[in-house]
């Protein structure tokens, strides 16, 4: 129990397990939890942090570029130059440090809100919606999909999900077709940082929005996970446990359909059912 | 599917349930999601925004005091003369904003780092990991705890969980003594939250540090998790599911002892046993 050894998404380690009174030591595998920092750059200035976010290593490059559109950095893949692992002074690369060169100029300051003094008390309810909702452009009608469709989602989604089966640690985001077909798979142990690397996927391989996409997360749904399905395009969202009441009233606003305790035959329909066809 | 009726923790909704290829329409319950901003005031100075929070309504105060204690902000129950909630223009209370008068002061500049430019490249790693550690006194010896008390844990965990039984969205933690009797048990969307409503409600009865508890958290463990308990002087962590890796690495530095799947007659000691009694 004393020395980790870190590869990609899996450490492993030496656990000693209880079961029925006996006690046993044996190797386990835990999902690595390691931080990113994620920095922009616009021209020549020095790159300035943006972000620190716990993940889970791999696909970091999709996370920082989910990350800056999801958030309402960026709208485009032509809003930036390149992504970078940044240097180390020996020449290495430190690959918990994302660099973004933006072409666009962005606004930091904004983003400091939630940290600059602000004594407008009346107002500030609002003035703190106002600071976690993003720009998004009304949802697609987008597809129909069938109850027999959305029923088989997580038994693929789970089919395909390596890294829990490995340590049971992990959130996974993934779009299907409206045929039910996998399109985008990504784990991670945040569960926006899932969903922001299926968006950051889809924006450097320029399918954003994802207007026909079907998204199934493994978890609950939060407000956030909501913005940001929306602010990619994506029409429906299913989860395979509970929504929160501002994740429901965000896709009730935002046009988003919100399918929840997807399990077995049985789902709940939270919001905007029109897309789905419960018949077949 | 329209309106909503928020009742704290809880919001009623209606919804379409589709089972065995039936449809049909029924109340439901969903776990409130809102956006709590924190605000701290040093002095006569106006009011700064610290830090916006999703939380579930309920124990905001506790949450304020939590976070502030746990990210290292404040340290005792003396270094603040009140807390309490906005007003609005009307004399009414904004419930979403808590604004936590000092007697110490803080030191924004460095909470906003993570916003900061900064040049100086190969140290980047480094300077995150800084950036996301608090300051954190050695845990005490605490408590020895019989395998038979860990084990009754997530029942009694479970058998209070009033608002998850609602709407089937929340976190929980709760502390219990060495003898497994239930102390502080606090619900919410996230479980940082959860967490830091337990230290603050510690912090505002003065029973910091807790060196005598054992920690029950409902879900995953995560560096955050693992740091906040040992801020709070918590010496045995033990959780319903996985820890992540960092999380493991950190309690193993600062010598707490987690547990993970803890489930029935079954769970892993990941780290430092010793406070553990396995043979009853």
């Amino acid at each position: 129990m004393g020395h980790d050894t870190v590869r990609g998404p899996v450490t492993s380690t030496r656990v000693q397990v209880v079961e029925h009174g006996r006690t046993f030591e044996r190797p386990d595998r835990l999902v690595t939890e390691e931080p990113m920092e994620i920095r922009v750059r616009s021209g020549t200035s020095e790159p300035v942090a943006l972000a620190v976010t716990m993940r889970t290593p791999g696909a970091d490059f999709e996370l920082a570029a989910g990350f800056l559109r999801t958030e309402g950095i960026i709208r485009s893949r032509d809003d930036f130059a390149q992504l970078a692992y940044c240097l180390n002074g020996d020449g290495t690369q430190e690959y918990n440090v994302v660099t973004v060169d933006l072409r666009v100029p962005v606004d930091l300051e904004s983003r400091r809100r939630g940290f600059v003094a602000n004594s407008s008390c009346g107002l500030c309810g609002k003035q703190t919606l106002d600071q976690i909702e993003v720009d998004c452009a009304p949802l697609a009608n987008g597809p129909t999909v069938a109850r027999s469709v959305l029923t088989v989602l997580p038994d693929r989604l789970r089919a395909e999900q390596a890294v829990f089966d490995a340590t049971g640690g992990l959130h996974a985001a993934a779009t299907f077709n409206s045929e039910g077909e996998l399109r985008i798979l990504r784990e991670d142990i945040g569960r926006h940082n899932a969903l922001d690397k299926v968006v950051g996927h889809a924006l450097l391989t320029d399918e954003l929005p994802m207007q026909e996409s079907v998204l199934l997360v493994s978890g609950r749904v939060s407000f956030e996970i909501v913005q940001k399905a929306a602010v990619a395009g994506i029409p429906v969202l299913c989860a395979v446990s509970a929504p929160s009441s501002l994740a429901v009233a965000a896709a009730r606003r935002l046009g988003q359909t919100v399918v929840g305790f997807l399990r077995g035959d049985r789902f709940v329909v939270y919001t905007h059912p029109h897309r789905l066809d419960l018949e077949s």
